[in-house]
């Protein structure tokens, strides 16, 4: 994937927690993914399809997950339910929805498929080893999140 | 989604088994999936988007995993390594891709994304509440594996 992809991912994260959550997150890296670097307790997926192929990730830990989630549906949540699940993949549907806006704006037009969300205490989400994942470390309240993103243009 | 949705996906991987492996797994129950049962230890996870938008996903227990893999591949596996995950990825891609195939046939058309393959005991693999999902339960050599569907038709 282009390094220059992971941009709107990132620009669109932002915009949704800043907009729907009134979190600023701070950027703390951004790396090539090794494949054996686990995920955090709670993960949401979506495929992309179209002008580019690929996938993206939101994985947090799950004291983090349970204050975002709090703030973005206004109720306070103390452990991973169903409500937090549906919450994860709306999360990870609106930052690659936002994502795809500023793509389009661009040229390259995709259309991102519905999430899944994985939960289990040291899962790992793989891809191919022919697919390489960008990782964008995120920080709230001295917490990390990641978003990961594997990202091509269909030739 | 509906339940007729589901046949090309079994369809699909019977022939993906046969062809590839040489192995007829049995079906043994098809339901629709309640959310909070686990997957087993390795899942393959596929985004679908077009006409029909959704996931399929395939979970292993890892000995099932091993001896189907090491069939695939034509080499003797014994952990869950790079060429397992890859190999995961490669059968939830076919077994998408054959579906893709009888779908479009009958006239409904969608794309598929690249894999993502989840590796940890005890993962759940979850889709939010609104979005059912079909389980097929297959076995081989008295060992289980899961598809598991969730399409709905883009009006």
């Amino acid at each position: 994937m282009k390094a220059e992809h992971i941009n709107p991912f990132i620009e669109s994260t932002f915009s949704v927690f800043e907009t729907m959550m009134g979190i600023k997150p701070s950027k703390k890296t951004v790396e090539l993914k090794k494949g054996d670097n686990p995920s955090y307790d709670i993960s949401g997926i979506i495929g992309l399809t179209g002008q580019a192929i690929g996938s993206v990730v939101i994985s947090f830990p799950e004291s983090l997950a349970l204050k975002v989630v709090s703030k973005f549906i206004g109720e306070e949540k103390s452990e991973i339910d169903d409500d937090v699940v549906d919450a994860v993949g709306e999360l990870i549907n609106m930052i690659a929805g936002g994502a795809k806006k500023i793509f389009t704006d661009k040229g390259l037009k995709f259309k991102i498929s519905i999430p899944n969300v994985v939960t289990g205490k040291g899962h790992k989400i793989k891809r191919p080893s022919n697919v390489p994942c960008i990782a964008v470390i995120f920080e709230v309240d001295k917490e990390f999140f990641a978003i990961e993103v594997s990202l091509k243009e269909n030739n």
